[in-house]
């Protein structure tokens, strides 16, 4: 089985850039597997993921990384080579609600969800039982006085089980900027609600107040801004008179957990690129 | 062919407003071809609405509606009985994005949409000879300086044209509170979002700066706060990082039509009761 | 806590039939909390579910039901009384993909689905774990050389657990006539395509080769012909050329959990009425 | 206005496609607007389609062309380069239901549909006048005793017109193989149904029969297997058993032409690749 890579990079959007990269690779003897790109006429930005692989299993020399950044440099580029095959590092935070987490967890044990999960963090005993039976480490992180000690243990065990990604799956508590800052664009979150609509608590009671047609979910990184970051994923399902809370929220339920499993399949594949505050998803 | 008649009602709800109902109109003799109700338990209130008909070709008699006016009262019901046949009659308002006057227009002439278009006010020229090639009278009524005097002739059109139902078909243009309220419940409005997500102007450019990944229209009643009104009917697309605000109002377009014939067909049809802010569709 | 009851029924449509069922209702004193009904114009056949309470907590009297089978046997209705909040035994039936379980699990534990489960059977040892922490009793029911013995040891067991209701969870074992006439009404399937497409083993194999661009999932009633009993839900989501069988599979997945879960409970609420091959779905 | 053009191509799948590809156009000093790519690993295939315009304003000289027909010869490619900004020359084809016809031309006259159409045959006179009002001319062609001449004077007229592109708008007539086969890849027709499910006649009461929850429309090329041809798009929406075939047909003509429209865009942008009985659309 050949090794696979993975190529992110955003630059300036300038005439050349598919020639040199695809050169360069070409000229390494690399077979590129999968490319997509997308040129922001707005912006004048060009994004690109190029999976590619090598006939001998040596891996990518440090004189081709090397190379290549001489390359990148010159086309002013942002760019990652990760393997394609390596699992990224998550931890999982929850609160009482836990139809994510388990989604998670067995997507994960059966389904080829890209993931290693590091742990699960909650303020709430409430699922330590679903996650130590799945092998995982339960981490009890009750808020009571201090929430900013809290935070920094939440913090800490990111750091020491070496996160590479933090999916809040239905947490339910706002963190702090000094804690988003150091997460930014490797935390996920996901909300119940259409976003930008119905920001806040209780957005399926919004919703019911509203009288809407459609209720959704939204995954969006997390930005010191409650519910603003960018958006990386929505679903949504009909609903009509006849729906209580209750029944919005069951049926909100279920595209959450759908909608959080694609937001992080995509982004530990690399799939997912930053336009400003919009996502680029080459999914 | 029988005579068909809608009743529908709504009352607080209590016991036995089904049996007073139903055997007051089977001790009249009446066959009842479709019945739909709903109790709101959060409001206490009850819904009903009863499609129905006689074996002979009188139709109703003066004593049924006295006699159910009886009945009604004793259940404070609020209630119409419409011929279920009769067409509504309709004026259209458009300004310079015809996609939904020519979607009605099409559905009113070949696919039994039951409305009778009394004609079609504008502040635009650009439809007059769709509208008449249609056989439909086109009333030209520019916006100068005197936004009240032209929505004066509006509201005149529509009182000489005998008007039930006002449809904002992208009319675009803000309505006095004065015009609202003389056509509250009777005044439909297409919004290009997904409300109550961008309101106002330009909703497909707001949707391309946020960078959501489904976009929307929303069919709702108009009232005096813009863009607030009673939700009818919502539907949405997905879009994504490729889309262009072009694209958008393309795909937008598209949904806007459908969404608007479908409220505008159930108005017609008696299906949609108010309930408070919101509404409810047997649809 | 007052008592509900759920009456569901079906007879021939006829003049009176909402006039004496809700007469006899409001005389014994019932409050009528959710009414929905359904006149099929094609079979003259008239369709109800009615929901009701009575003040007191004594529940429903033998005399009622006496009554109410006089009133019935007039109409030449089938019909059914039940205990609206009584839980549904449920036995579900697995092989080796465990995505609906793993969902039928979680949501009976923590989301109100009303079901009581009485145990599950597999002919692979795959899910006992997880079954079983759950505090489920785990039927391992290995096929070999007699399918026959086998498929009496399912039955025993369901009969053994009073089991109200079969969920053929992904079982993926073709059911002899036998069995399923046994159980007809009483047993749902999933069926991983869109019904009719995709019939028999590998859909999603059969839906790459095909080429098409939405792929479904489809909850039905088992019956002796393979994949065509009557069609209780469906859902669908989008593929394009990229997507692999693998993929397909993964998205389908999802759609398969939520359609089932959707099937099992609206079953439980005795929400669904058979109409010949068709459902009748008062959701 | 710079011009722009497009490139689509496939070939076997081989390394430095890109490379080669990309090199040469910016050789050229082409800039590139617009990539996208895909390898299909199933049969070992890459195709591309490359929006790439030039500084100048002189075009393409021939000698890029003889250029790239070397480059493309030694990739065994099959490749077109085509003006972006051409509009494809399009004839429809209508019987008695005009939803699609009527929404193709309102798209065209006002909403950027990138063709330009050269006529409208059909083999009835119910739309002659929307025809000709729109200013196309009208081919009326009845189906008397010779369905073959019939046809010849239908390839006659695309003939004459320089068609590119037939779309069979609810055309509703069979057509032989000796047509089909002049047209392959150039025709496209609307299926009233989410094949392959309901193909041939009647497929919304085919639909009502069975039962199902969600109904749709296929746009696909006409092959010489009836309704079998490559599938471009599909869409969908939900029915219930309060559905009619009237209901279902009303629901499911607004799919068609949505559906329809989009299948045509794609087509007359070069959206669209073969990949043997299947389509890529790079939508």
């Amino acid at each position: 089985m050949k090794k696979e890579y993975v190529l992110t990079f955003s630059c300036p959007d300038q005439k050349g850039i598919q020639a040199k990269t695809s050169s360069f690779l070409f000229s390494n003897n690399a077979f590129l597997t999968d490319v997509q790109s997308y040129s922001d006429k707005k912006t004048q930005s060009f994004f690109s993921r190029i999976v590619f692989s090598f006939d001998d299993l040596d891996g990518i020399a440090s004189s081709f990384m090397n190379e290549f950044d001489e390359l990148a440099k010159g086309l002013s580029m942002n760019w990652n080579i990760d393997d394609l095959n390596k699992k990224m590092k998550t931890l999982i935070a929850v609160s009482k609600e836990g139809h994510c987490l388990n989604d998670l967890l067995y997507r994960t044990k059966y389904k080829d969800m890209p993931i290693d999960i590091v742990g699960v963090v909650s303020n709430h005993e409430t699922f330590r039982e679903i996650v130590e039976f799945n092998g995982y480490k339960f981490h009890y992180l009750p808020i009571k006085d201090n929430k900013q000690k809290q935070e920094e243990e939440f913090h800490e065990i990111a750091i020491q089980s070496d996160t590479e990604l933090i999916v809040l799956a239905r947490y339910m508590q706002i963190l702090s900027q000094n804690f988003v800052s150091k997460w930014s664009n490797n935390c996920i979150n996901i909300h119940h609600s259409f976003l930008p609509s119905f920001k806040g608590s209780r957005p399926y009671h919004q919703a019911y107040d509203k009288g809407v047609k459609i209720i959704g979910a939204t995954a969006h990184y997390v930005t010191e801004d409650l519910d603003e970051g960018p958006i990386i994923e929505q679903d949504v399902e009909r609903v009509n008179h006849r729906d209580t809370t209750a029944d919005m929220t069951r049926k909100g339920n279920t595209i959450e957990s759908n909608v959080l499993a694609k937001a992080v399949r995509w982004h530990a594949e690399k799939k997912i690129l930053l336009n400003g505050p919009k996502t680029i998803v080459f999914s």
